[in-house]
């Protein structure tokens, strides 16, 4: 059914209206009667057709060019699943443009428009702060677009992510399961629905399931980095009685907190134990080496870009809802059980 | 004089030729005589303009894009110096497009081809193994480039670059004055002529200028990639006898091998001390703390971009030639006087 070109002029037809009419539907313009739009949707939903679909397929070119939006990349998770999209997209053939916006959604509008004016044939994001203005923008677009690893709230298209809430609960349940009971979180930004909120709830119930009181001066939220994974474990070190362990988010902070325990004299795992999320290449660059609950990092980059490719190539194949990848967790030397 | 825009026509007259001969000229097309090609090259050595000054100046289009080869994103300096050079370009209202070639110098000639057709206004690249397509590519080419970091033999353009051969020395006189003798070096890819040869030669210089024997089982050469550094130095560990010092010219590489001791139960520095170079974001990341020759990655970064937007803007502060930038020995604890 992917490979049947529907023309505008069809659904025009089939409708009884202009084409005119059928692109402003199209385009969402406000300037279309309610009673014509909902006449033209129908057609639209009775031939099994999304409205970009068939936009997209009066406009496409071949330029080969995939554009990538990364929020830093100086975080390792990001440095890490870029190799392997870098990879998968070379083998196809397309080049990739990576546009790194440092958290800053006015660069990401920007880069958006670039994007357009250089006709990319698809376009990836890895970051979730969508502001008004941006989802209006890629809702408008007429070009394939793929997050992967997040899952921003109320927006159209397909994700490519683990199920966040899950994994950040089996990590809890890994430390608990250790006999931990003072268990120290270092989240993320509470507005990022995958990585800030769905691990800290997933962190919530898993204490709550196992009937561990939850201890407002163990939780604090950082921006992912080390830095920031330093500074929160120092303010909880001052903490009486202090963690046994530390679940945080994100790999960069779980370095940067077990940095901070071994300059306050402390050892890891011995004194505390310490466990990270996302699976980057720090994991197994720090000593002791970082147990984390890994994301299919490398699976998880190919498939963004196999997904877009399909999406792009509008293939039977092509996703329709999000992708969840499995997470596992891979023990490394960073935990230890209660004596 | 950078502000008086001297027109292809000015040339022509100037030398009695027509503007398709001076065009020609410039483009270093081949049919045309050599003693026309004399004359016309006489008159903009006249008028004191380069060709590709001229020709800038006819096609000049305010895009306000600047597109940036880095031969490796996964790198710790690549990824430290980016977000300087990103800072910097944001702040003058440009935008970066990076492209990543995993030093694949067919990806590289894609992606120059690419900012060409995208008529970005400036090139910065990072680079150093260029192949005769892309010298030439870029000599031809109409807009401004830069190299930053390297500086590859036989090209005309400037680089913002250290002292790597008087780095490499200082950082091998530093291990010496800890009363090192058996020094081991892992170096980079000797087709590099900045990271890689510059290096090696002012290791070996120092060693020499001190009476000191250059031992071949104490010289390796990596990828400067962490994993490059661990079998490299595994492998020297078997030495008779081992080495008591490394020098690594790349702080992943030193990284890599400082974790490779580890795992061998030898300590650092107690056993051997280790320095690195480049002085990213990794050298404080790590325990102990890796001492490092530091290149001056932020100022690097910033005097890239600066002097590429008065290239770009025909500024009459725009460089002329090499900017060498001044290297540092930054003194963390991963280095330990013999005793």
């Amino acid at each position: 059914m992917g490979y049947v070109k529907l023309k505008i002029k069809d659904v025009a037809e089939k409708a009884g209206v202009s084409v005119t009419t059928v692109s402003r539907v199209l385009n969402g313009e406000k300037y279309v009667k309610d009673e014509l739009k909902a006449k033209v949707q129908r057609v639209i939903d009775d031939l099994g057709y999304s409205p970009s679909h068939i936009a997209r397929s009066l406009v496409r070119q071949k330029t080969n060019l995939i554009g990538i939006i990364v929020p830093d990349l100086t975080s390792s998770f990001y440095s890490t699943i870029l190799s392997s999209i870098e990879e998968a997209v070379s083998l196809n053939q397309y080049n990739l443009l990576v546009c790194n916006i440092n958290e800053d959604t006015d660069k990401e509008y920007k880069y958006l428009n670039i994007f357009k004016e250089m006709r990319v044939e698809g376009i990836i994001i890895m970051h979730e702060k969508l502001n008004d203005e941006i989802r209006q923008f890629i809702n408008k677009l007429d070009i394939p677009v793929i997050f992967s690893s997040v899952c921003p709230e109320d927006q159209k298209f397909v994700s490519v992510i683990i199920d966040d809430y899950s994994a950040a609960y089996d990590t809890t349940n890994y430390l608990i399961g250790l006999g931990h009971e003072r268990i120290a979180f270092i989240g993320g930004d509470l507005r990022d629905v995958t990585s800030g909120k769905n691990r800290y709830f997933g962190y919530l119930k898993a204490l709550t399931d196992n009937g561990i009181p939850v201890v407002e001066d163990y939780i604090r939220f950082g921006n992912y980095k080390t830095q920031s994974g330093y500074m929160l474990m120092k303010e909880m070190l001052a903490s009486e009685p202090r963690p046994t362990a530390v679940f945080a988010v994100s790999d960069d902070m779980a370095v940067g907190a077990m940095n901070c325990i071994h300059d306050h004299k402390l050892n890891v795992p011995d004194d505390i134990s310490i466990i990270g999320f996302d699976g980057s290449q720090l994991t197994e660059l720090v000593r002791p080496q970082l147990s984390s609950m890994e994301q299919p990092i490398h699976e998880m980059g190919k498939t963004t870009v196999y997904s877009l490719l399909d999406l792009i190539m509008d293939k039977p194949s092509a996703p329709k809802e999000d992708i969840i990848l499995q997470h596992h967790l891979v023990i490394r030397d960073s935990c230890k059980a209660r004596s």
